[in-house]
């Protein structure tokens, strides 16, 4: 959805065949994902944010063509030269795109010629990737790929918001027993790790980074406090039970009007029968696991949850200096559980990477001396910064290798079908 | 979309062994109508009227299921629990329908899935059907037949919405040459033939008719003329080359302000490129054929257009009895054009049938003594009696068996996407 | 709203003497019906389709200088040169008007600036009325007065959404007693009149007519019953009881849409504390008068009773047959009611004119051998007929010498803040 | 619109006397502001954020009534039981408010009757001043008397509104000479002033302040630039001519989507005749004046105007170090201008208050510690934080006491009716 290559072009130094192999890693990932689906699953678009999985197959071999092949090969055709616009997202400096809203409308190009298209690409760039590129094309390469990393996740999201409002609720895969045994009992109370605050800096260090996580610079934070673990299911009931979606006072205006107008009374993909929770997961539909992680939660719930429990969301500064350097471990989608899980018993800060991303209460915002990269490129981050809270950490949703301490997500306020959660904090008085 | 078995009882008479047979062609054609399709093409929804083929085909099987297998078939078991619901069309007395915008976001059931739905529909109608059935089942079963015919129709029409939106144009069937031979120079003056009017009759005679037809009741016709051919595409350029679209005086207030909303300059499928026009049609993208009839206008352009030409359109009453007898001939659906063609050199009134549905100027009104199925099938036909056109004839993608003189077909005055065209009349002054 | 005069030239006898009287006359009595307001009120529109009474004032003398005075007064020099553009309803012919919904958002002109307006043109128009017009300008002076009675009911019905929507309830008028004293235990069984049919002569005879009357012409009717009032609030609220608004059978599909959309429950105005029912009025909030009409209800809901109570609603030509030549009598504006009023104990049929506007089953469509007026005027009432429904009668708003048996008012289906009723009919089996 | 009493209580000690006088100051202004109205112009509500002149008369009086009379006048009866519900602009914790939208449908109360009702709020309040209040509620006072001047502002805002959407165009003031005479081609070099950065200390101080100013803390700024002036019509024009509107590269995704929806090609209120452009201002339409600086532009245009200069927005805490201990200075309402002066030929920073509103790029956020009021009056502010962004200065329709350095003001990014303007700043490089 938006990025930028490693401004430090150490990603340069990545051997010409590590990145061959690891183009073909990605790009096959795409397609391994898609392999639960019917014929009939590729091409539905269930709300204008949710993307038929076969735009999204088309429009990362799109991203390419475009900036890639078309830019390095000398007489190089195009695929389809009506693929150009469908598949084009929101790069006006490549040309009008296709209505974003109409992409569920497009049965053709057919899932075979979408492949055929995929097949052309990857074998266009094999040839250039095996040929070795300069440090500025290997760059946009690999912006490409976690481009395609990007896509993967939300391809994810986007099945699970159609599979999840079909009436038949299919399953995307199977049920897998949880990653963490958890006592009935643990509902153990919530702890927080402290913080001095001070000046600290925040930003990219080296590898690849979009963007917008540039440039590095120093924050000054005051002290705080940051929950251990991300709200679980079983917390987030209470909250519901003590009338939290009917009391004005904890929520934003602009929250509150969305509770009103969409009739908000629990996350997404929860439905209640006969006083049983149940959850809608990419599994199929289950009773409520009262210790995983509430998840398919607007930004405006996390900030109501926040102001019930006496707590706040932390700032995307303290998030990343509190997650330090502590390893990008977690339940990634390549442990495929498709779903977040319990938090463990272990004492200290879990959960930061590979459950669900977590609303942070910072406006999306450009870090200051920000440049976007040059030309259409430059319309892959920077233009979405309005009206937006970034959300840091990633999800089980999330390709391991696509997550980083600097990573900067963003979504509107009430949107809810990513696997957002919630990580308290507070200040230190 | 709408109808009612005879209410004479005729149909009954009917030999048994002719119904099942009647019913697995009738079946067998909608299956037929699909064959062109990718999997890709069966559940997509352009727009919240045209449905997926794959529901046409599900809502079909619902149909017989409903009405006949459910009602006469002791302890018969649903195929499927959830079908009831998500096939229900507009039903309210069956249940709760499933919401109509969001056919199309229904992956699943897939297709094979639904076709397995026909089957076991099918496998139970036959056993029934030959054991024979009483009269009125008889005339459901003949009911339910003409309601699939109905769907055909509207599958044809809702799958080229789908393809004329598509920026790839893909063609539905191959191009044949044109079904009558017209001399590029024939833009013969348009003739009328004259009726002189009196106490006619008016609705359906015998053999199967739907509940809208009845009774058969008296008239009281004022002379008029009807325009012996349907109005040609080169008509209709004169129109708009006469700026046709931008003269208010010559539309109602609703038809103004649909042009205006929906900035309407032609027809629907209509392009110009470089000055040439060019029509999409479900063979593909062609010049403008300007002998063809005129086809794809709302209710509001065939007023509009009448206006402009010094006519006005015929009312239902003039139009059936100015068709009376006439052979139900015509370019229908066997024809295998898929388009409306241009009129022949014989003289007198022609291309009543098989070509496009001819709006009129009544409002979808009861005949005087009316009377709804009783039932849910009731709900068939009157409860749309309000704000629609009727539309007479049959069109290019109507079956041949389909038609009949009294039929009396109803859509919104700004509808444009079924195969319909304007006849003209006059008065006799 | 509409209007054309009488094509029969004889209008034009009226002695020049007597139309300059009836001028002033007609023009002093949109002055007198706001007198009851405070400035404040005359520029509120408190939905598109009820304008603010300074416009009517402004509108009407609008249309006397654009089709008289500028036609007929050599060198004339509007008022003021905008308000051609801001008090054009919607005659395009005379140039793109002011967009209706932004009507109330005029604080200018003022109310003093309308009146000084009014008072110019009145001013032009009497000279002109003194010196004496030919046949065809008199027609049209007629034309204006009947178009300005048109919008004095138009102003009180607008004037009452507007008080009937503040929380404050303010009345326009006092309290009167009712006009018909009825036991409160006369709720007689409902009683029909019945009518052989034939052909019957419809529409305009002599006198002023609205080109929508006309031409005179035979119709074709079966023999039907009327019933002989029109329906009672006791009656509607049988209905209710007896779940009216929860029984998608009884209602058209787009009525039932509507209900579900709008949420109605009752008649607009209609209000229930406590159990009891309320309704306002023009004169106040008042409990519910049970034997007086119900009204404003639409025809939606007008239809859904009719199918309820095993009846029908009345086609046009059926209600202008039986009303023939009775009087044209009732309680009409100039009682001074402004609300309908109970039925009497005479037998036969009543409540014709002044009580409630009756919805009839025709659509709004021309009379075979229809001409609008030439010109611009032509706007006036035939470029709406599509999707409305034709209203008989008259109602408490209306002017007396407004009415007469041929008159066609016309609304759409969901519209309920005209003093709309219900009059029932039923087939002679 | 939102507002907080000094939270350090300083604002206590002025003496009662002081604030009876001032009280009666501030609520005599609201009421002079609306002496050139017409009793038509104060129930007008052009659009949903526009109120009308009335309302803010009401509200203002309902805040007082609400939260300082009935909590602090034992046994207080309210004047109207209604107003509570019709005047509550958003208090949910009072109750459920009269919808926003619908403010400009109550005709009733009268103008007469809203005085009437400040008049009994001014008695009720002068006799509680006049026996003195503990600091509480002499704080609340304050409250409320900041809370009248921002809707001061908002009332002329909201009149502009109307009058510049009227085809009459009237003039709320006489127009006066210019403040700043200024040579016809001094468009001199735009200037910025530097600044070091480092921590700087944000927020209120002491005196009277909004709860969202508070708590003061510190900040770690980077060395920046700031224009020594706003951006002009002429430097706005530039852009304009420069395909400003037209080149999506320009804008943030939602202002360009906001630019083809809204079809934006100019600051609200410009209109170009002939190839001149005029602008509407609240002495009326004039001819652009090219030195004053451009008013009515977005958030989203103020960003592309930036990025099209090769600058940036400020950050608000750029700009209140900037502003640092300036003096509060500049063409307030007091002036009586009505409308943004050009700048003088001075050197430095210059144009902070008094002008326009200038947009900052920092999003309308809590500071670290922020709490907000407590019960109902907590609504005032907090609720608002999200979307929005944060304007600092003060503008021409500002009361020069209702300025301060570390006031935050806040809009949406495509609100355009306040006098909101562009000034620029840089990165040290």
């Amino acid at each position: 959805m938006r990025a930028e290559p490693d401004p430090q072009g150490s990603e340069a130094t990545v051997a010409a065949e590590d990145l061959r192999r690891r183009y073909h890693q990605v790009r096959q990932q795409s397609v391994a994902l898609c392999e639960p689906l019917a014929i009939e699953d590729f091409g539905v678009q269930p709300m204008d944010d949710a993307s038929p999985p076969k735009w999204h197959l088309a429009h990362t071999a799109w991203f390419f063509e475009t900036f890639i092949l078309k830019q390095q090969v000398p007489g190089y055709q195009v695929f389809h030269p009506q693929f150009e616009y469908l598949f084009n997202s929101y790069y006006n400096g490549v040309g009008q795109p296709y209505p974003r809203p109409a992409r569920g409308f497009l049965s053709r190009p057919t899932v075979a010629q979408v492949r055929d298209y995929r097949a052309h690409v990857d074998q266009q760039m094999d040839a250039l990737l095996q040929v070795g590129l300069n440090d500025e094309v290997s760059a946009q390469v690999v912006l490409g790929l976690h481009h395609e990393q990007q896509h993967q996740e939300l391809m994810l999201t986007d099945i699970k918001y159609n599979f999840g409002h079909n009436p038949l609720y299919p399953a995307y895969c199977e049920s897998k027993p949880a990653a963490v045994a958890v006592a009935s009992d643990s509902a153990a109370a919530k702890t927080y790790s402290e913080y001095t605050g001070g000046i600290v800096e925040i930003g990219a260090v080296s590898g690849f980074a979009f963007d917008n996580e540039t440039p590095r610079h120093p924050v000054l934070l005051q002290a705080f406090q940051l929950a251990d673990c991300v709200v679980s299911n079983s917390e987030y009931l209470s909250f519901i039970e003590d009338q939290g979606y009917a009391r004005p006072e904890l929520w934003l205006s602009e929250g509150w009007a969305a509770v009103q107008a969409q009739g908000w009374q629990a996350p997404l993909y929860w439905q209640q029968h006969d006083g049983v929770w149940f959850e809608y997961r990419l599994d199929g539909c289950h009773e409520l696991a009262l210790h995983a992680p509430v998840t398919h939660v607007s930004g405006h719930e996390a900030f109501a949850f926040a102001q019930w429990a006496g707590a706040r969301l932390p700032t995307e500064f303290e998030w990343e200096h509190a997650a330090g350097s502590a390893p990008v471990d977690g339940h990634f989608v390549e442990a495929q559980y498709f779903h977040p899980q319990a938090a463990g018993n272990q004492p200290g800060v879990q959960q930061l990477y590979g459950d669900v991303w977590q609303w942070t209460a910072s406006s999306y915002a450009p870090y200051p001396g920000y440049r976007p990269l040059p030309g259409a490129l430059g319309e892959y981050n920077g233009k979405f910064m309005s009206s937006q809270l970034v959300l840091r950490g990633a999800s089980c949703a999330t390709p391991r290798s696509h997550a980083r301490v600097s990573y900067r997500n963003f979504f509107y306020p009430p949107d809810r079908w990513q696997f957002t959660g919630i990580r308290l904090a507070k200040d230190v008085e």
